[in-house]
């Protein structure tokens, strides 16, 4: 068990979600590298409505945030790399591997996630918009070349360099979103890609974990069905 | 003078753009960052049309990418680390201003980026789709909301944290196209942080260089006008 209240390293997670988002919010990314690195990790659980002064320690209220001590970082990317300097399972020590996983995780959010995220949207929260249907070939056509660029990449490789690093645990999680709203179909390279991320233990206990704490705080119903 | 054709550095970018995106391109972020650590580099220049196997030092085939002897990388948030790995001018040694540098790359590439440019592509390449109208109310939202939490965060404050990163080179590269956009409208504090980044002489060398190279390399006209 790598949750554990005494740990120095802390992370925010919600403490609960609908059925939609299970899964894919960005705390997961958090506790898998924590899970790969065997480090102990205390969760710092929040509602909808963010406790007062959250927005100090992340400006745009969303989670995960995450301290150590004295350091205090937001942004998935930036707290993946701090875990990385603290354990080579996470990040290469050799300066070329090293830069060649932070560009993926780099590539991961700015290269892909927004193409995938906003076509996923217009399934999602945007489906009952009058302009949604309309936009839909300029988004797929936008997120299948990044995809299909990612998928001649990555070719029968298992990892996107020689081994796994932080960059696959973004990568993987960015295209769990991808995978879900049926982006990842001309793409098999892409889905076993996927399933081998999604197989490694350490990535099994990350999501129990976040799923855990939906189901141990599901909210009071509003009152006695009628 | 930082170009230098013996510079072990090399930084890829475009021999040509129309107007639209000039001073967008983002080997800026680059040119930037090694002029602000005195670092020479020189230059290779690409056409839309790109040389054959440029998607193996740049899967998403764009620009830049970037080396330095054995070390190859793209993701611009990824080299500028690794500059700064070479140059206390851009990155904090000590761990805590480290990270805190570090994930201002990723907010911005992440967290501000895909917003403002999809509400900027609204208004440009998609200016003319049917659905573009519709969904500028949407795209609206998401980026204002984005820049204002931004805002708040920057406050009165000069830069990012308390002194000037390569946070601040990738944010107010970032934010350029916002304010060509007139997104930035609504805020004072971000117009003048931009142009606070804008005037150091480190970002007017890299600028002049960039746009030289257009200028020094006009498309021949395709024949006597009638």
């Amino acid at each position: 068990m790598a949750i554990s209240p005494d740990s120095a390293i802390e992370v925010s997670a919600l403490r609960w979600v609908p059925e939609g988002p299970r899964g894919l919010v960005k705390d997961l990314r958090v506790r898998w590298a924590l899970e790969e690195a065997g480090l102990d990790y205390r969760v710092r659980l929040i509602g909808a409505e963010r406790p007062q002064g959250y927005e100090i320690d992340q400006p745009f209220n969303q989670v995960p945030c995450f301290c150590d001590g004295s350091v205090r970082i937001f942004e998935t990317g930036a707290i993946l790399q701090y875990l990385g300097e603290k354990s080579e399972a996470l990040l290469p020590r050799q300066q070329e591997a090293k830069y060649r996983a932070i560009q993926w995780t780099y590539a991961a959010v700015n290269s892909v996630e927004p193409f995938v995220q906003f076509r996923a949207l217009l399934n999602s929260f945007w489906a009952d918009r009058d302009w949604a249907e309309g936009a839909k070939p300029t988004f797929d056509e936008l997120a299948q070349l990044r995809l299909s660029q990612l998928a001649n990449w990555l070719g029968e490789k298992q990892w996107l360099e020689d081994r796994f690093t932080i960059g696959d645990i973004m990568m993987v999680t960015v295209l769990r979103l991808a995978a879900r709203s049926g982006q990842l179909d001309a793409f098999d390279n892409l889905i076993s890609y996927v399933k081998r991320g999604q197989e490694r233990p350490a990535f099994q206990r990350a999501l129990a974990d976040q799923l855990a704490a939906y189901d141990q705080n599901q909210p009071q119903p509003q009152g006695e069905a009628a």
